[in-house]
């Protein structure tokens, strides 16, 4: 990544300080601003060798590229934060966001960036975080596309959508449109089966005749809880995506509904990584059965 | 199936010929009416050795087991139909509801065919048409269970829910909220990439990080437009489900409205057995992309 030395990750949670590891293990210089973030964050930043600059006005002069991988929900305000302090500047800031957004979202955020003087990259995430060794494919477009492709010289599996903003958003929302809506369809249905006191026969009726998205929704769904929260704003960009498209946004309201009921029982509250991996679907579906109102 | 002399076929389409077709080449007397039939459904009673004896009023006199095969929407006027004649008759006769209904639905429906004196079997057939080789699964409910336990002696899979009508409908519902929920959603957010320029490279990705999803779509998709004005009503039911249970109905209210739109279109009206079966999803997908409002 020629002459880029310095990227800040805005923030450093699940996603972002995986990100972060695998740049400063490259021997970039990566910051974050810890201020009001949680010991945990804060923790998964230092170990990963992510400096704490302490403040967003430092991110932004100091930054050569913003990485922006936050809640679909909050990524809106904080491009109004960085966009806001753009003027100080007196060299070209890269703004890539990452977050899983509609197009139009995304296209509004890049109108404010690009309005500041910021170079905005539009960059869909599909896959989970990063390792040193295998990391998820960073589909990207937009005008400014080329600084972005820089990040291949670190390794990462970046994966040119042409000049739009809003293409790299609208792959992830299909894409994400698939696996969390898949998720969110199976774990109702077989709820709705636990309520009816058919969940025995149905599943072993799947085994039988649906045996691959069986196995899918065995993998998924009981991995599904504690990230359900994080996914309730996302599952509501993608609604508006097929809305803003003409199609439903039917299956994705449901899911977003879903995942914030998910989201209040104590399952949605474990860890991610603390989870107890020895859960099968049918338990996680009848704790959930207990659980929910 | 000791004592069962004659069984009727309400009405006998695409499942209800097929499995009137297994009876009557077990040597059970098979009937129905084609009374205001189109000449195909004629033509399918005729080959497969079943009886039409012309009007609703003569099946209720002559049958002793009714097997109501018809779409969802149709379902409730006809048992109220077979209600309205039951009192002419001088003995039981067992009326087996065979349709995809809401456990409510099939619920109201036991209660007048059985305030009128028939023996309601509740079943919800899961697989397709049964051929003489190999067949469906009949998931059945009711406290006349016993008396379509009996089809196993033609070489029926019949699989007990227990005594309560509903419980079978039930079964069915959740089974097909995943397998026709995930076609309608899979086709949907495939609608939405064909429409932002990147059908392509999804699925690609879906070829290398989702597999098992992708190749379940790649075969129902396909096969789905000529079949999806059926589903409409079906989906709707399921939606009722889901509801009635304190659960969204949004996924199966979306997925209605879809195949009612691709229902519409040219694929939408070609028979399901002359379908091209050549056509891949990707297609498929931009057959419906052209022709969708």
């Amino acid at each position: 990544m020629a002459g880029t030395k310095t990227i800040a990750i805005l923030s450093p949670g699940e996603m972002g300080h995986a990100i972060g590891r695998v740049l400063a293990n490259r021997g970039r210089r990566v910051i974050t601003s810890l201020a009001g973030r949680s010991e945990r964050t804060a923790g998964l930043a230092r170990a990963a060798g992510i400096d704490d600059v302490g403040s967003l006005d430092r991110i932004v002069r100091e930054a050569d590229v913003i990485l922006s991988v936050l809640s679909s929900a909050s990524a809106p305000v904080v491009a109004s934060e960085v966009a806001d302090r753009l003027a100080a500047r007196d060299r070209p800031l890269t703004y890539v966001d990452c977050n899983a957004l509609a197009p139009r979202t995304v296209r509004e955020i890049g109108a404010i960036v690009s309005r500041a003087g910021g170079h905005v990259v539009d960059v869909g995430i599909v896959g989970g975080p990063p390792t040193l060794e295998r990391g998820p494919r960073f589909y990207a477009s937009g005008p400014y596309l080329e600084e972005f492709l820089a990040f291949r010289d670190d390794g990462f599996d970046v994966r040119p959508l042409g000049a739009e903003i809003g293409q790299a958003s609208g792959f992830k929302m299909c894409y994400g449109a698939l696996t969390k809506g898949l998720s969110a369809l199976g774990a109702e249905l077989l709820l709705a089966a636990a309520r009816l006191d058919l969940l025995d026969p149905l599943l072993t009726e799947f085994q039988d005749s649906q045996p691959a998205v069986l196995a899918w929704l065995e993998r998924s769904v009981p991995a599904m809880p504690p990230k359900s929260r994080r996914w309730v704003s996302e599952m509501e960009e993608i609604a508006a995506t097929l809305g803003q498209l003409g199609l439903s946004s039917g299956y994705h309201l449901a899911a977003s509904n879903l995942y914030w009921r998910i989201g209040e029982t104590p399952l949605g509250h474990e860890r991610p990584e603390s989870r107890d991996t020895s859960r099968t679907l049918r338990v996680v579906i009848e704790e959930l059965t207990r659980s929910l109102p």
